[in-house]
């Protein structure tokens, strides 16, 4: 294993050994929500919001003990987010990493409300270490703060809403960069700044660690949809305007395959701009950017 | 009308005029969902949990004003609860305050996200106030945890869980009582608990809010399903026991209507005693309780 995935490794065993300890247990009446939170919560994941927030809070000057109940906290608002998403009103999807959906598993009611739990377990794991003492409560404020306006409608639900009222309409460009930055780059950089925030670093290099998440995040959505042509390429043999036909605008579809990848080469470049030189300078953020950003080569 | 009416116009009135304001707006593409959370919010009801943070941060030295934001985050997540109580999976009511519920309206995958935007705007709104400097960072992040631990599955969350479980299905006094203290009681005892921490209230005055807080609670919910009953008796002459008969137990089925108005009764004398002799005992909150307690009479 390369030094880049001995330490992803190390953040990522970390944050799945820290994880069931932040869920309620037992409250005998409220066990089925509590079972479909964990359900869905440890139901695997690639856990790149935790290991950002982590590897950040590290970077400048933290530990990962100090930012592991953030970084759990953001695995579970990502966790709600999915399960929303996946109800039968929203993408209707049965499948959730392979397995059944929370709400195929649960019902849609236990769903809707295990999504509900989790957002409000995400704020309570973060405000909740105030009470700790082990933190000045500047630092837990921001964090909180900073998660609540990455996921409202002007972050990750506005994210949402542009993409279901896009379903089979045309999206521009534009539109469709709004779309990424909001629904899954709000919260990938709330992730970022979170762990700066935990370290108590300056303003500067919080704005440094934003810039990074930010290319970072667009990188992995716009190869997330590459992955989705380039699978079904080789799997089902479709050609790769298939998402067009399907009613689907991603950068593919808008761009084209060799486009795209180049797109995707240069926010990789900008993210590493980003950091050079500062204290975010480290070998890890370079390649964690090259990996995640180039998945479908 | 009385000085108690008065009072309460006066602190409905500053909640009505506020409300609009932390509403997000402007955003073209998101419009939907945030025309679908003013819907909700500002769709009228009766803020007592505003006008409790209100009063209480004034009986403890502090001032509407400081309370405000609080006091509005408070009524966004009592529209968040409402909004996905009622949709189809869960309660699946068509009606709220006499106009269409809000997926009926909007359609419910901006119903869930119009939900889950309110709830997020609730802990935005109050972790927001720590960047205008006004407030010791402390008060904030007390509030918010405040919030996140009534709201989440051992508070409202449960209480929704425990209420969809039991439908058609019978459920014990001590059951009943659980239910209602975290459905209902859990967010009223939070509001007057975040009034009294804003004015920064010593621990002694807090545990006298929330004990008064939590007779309220009760004693509103039990007279909410006496209501239910008498105005059922004289709309449409049906027997007291209509309720048991479509399997839903209240309190008036367990114990009978006289039986409920005394627990009623209970309720309110203990809610005064919690708060005679100390800086909150003040005519207003005496008379909050005894008028919200029986409104069936």
């Amino acid at each position: 294993m390369s030094g880049y995935g001995k330490q992803f490794d190390e953040y990522y065993q970390a944050v799945e050994a820290a994880l069931p300890g932040y869920l309620p247990q037992g409250e005998v009446l409220q066990k089925t929500v509590q079972e479909a939170m964990a359900y869905s919560l440890l139901g695997g994941g690639k856990r790149i919001r935790a290991v950002l927030c982590l590897a950040f809070c590290r970077l400048c000057g933290g530990t990962v003990e100090e930012a592991m109940p953030f970084a759990c906290a953001l695995e579970m608002v990502h966790a709600y987010s999915l399960i929303h998403d996946d109800l039968p009103c929203m993408d209707d999807d049965d499948l959730r990493r392979g397995k059944p959906s929370c709400h195929i598993r649960y019902g849609e009611a236990i769903a809707v409300l295990a999504g509900d739990g989790l957002l409000t377990l995400g704020f309570e794991t973060m405000l909740n270490q105030y009470y700790t003492g082990k933190y000045p409560p500047q630092r837990v404020v921001k964090a909180a703060a900073e998660l609540a306006q990455a996921i409202g409608t002007g972050g990750m639900i506005g994210g949402q809403v542009i993409d279901i009222q896009h379903e089979n309409k045309p999206i521009t460009g534009d539109e469709l960069n709004i779309l990424h930055s909001l629904k899954t780059g709000a919260l990938i950089r709330a992730s970022a700044r979170i762990g700066c925030i935990i370290a108590g670093a300056p303003d500067d290099v919080i704005a440094k660690a934003d810039q990074y998440a930010k290319d970072l995040g667009l990188a992995f959505q716009i190869t997330d949809d590459l992955l989705d042509i380039t699978s079904t390429e080789e799997a089902l043999g479709k050609p790769i305007d298939s998402d067009q036909e399907n009613g689907k605008t991603t950068y593919a579809t808008l761009y084209g395959l060799e486009r795209s990848r180049q797109i995707v080469r240069e926010l990789v470049l900008d993210a590493d701009l980003a950091i050079k030189g500062s204290v975010l300078d480290d070998p890890f953020l370079y390649q964690m950017a090259d990996r995640l950003a180039q998945r479908d080569r």
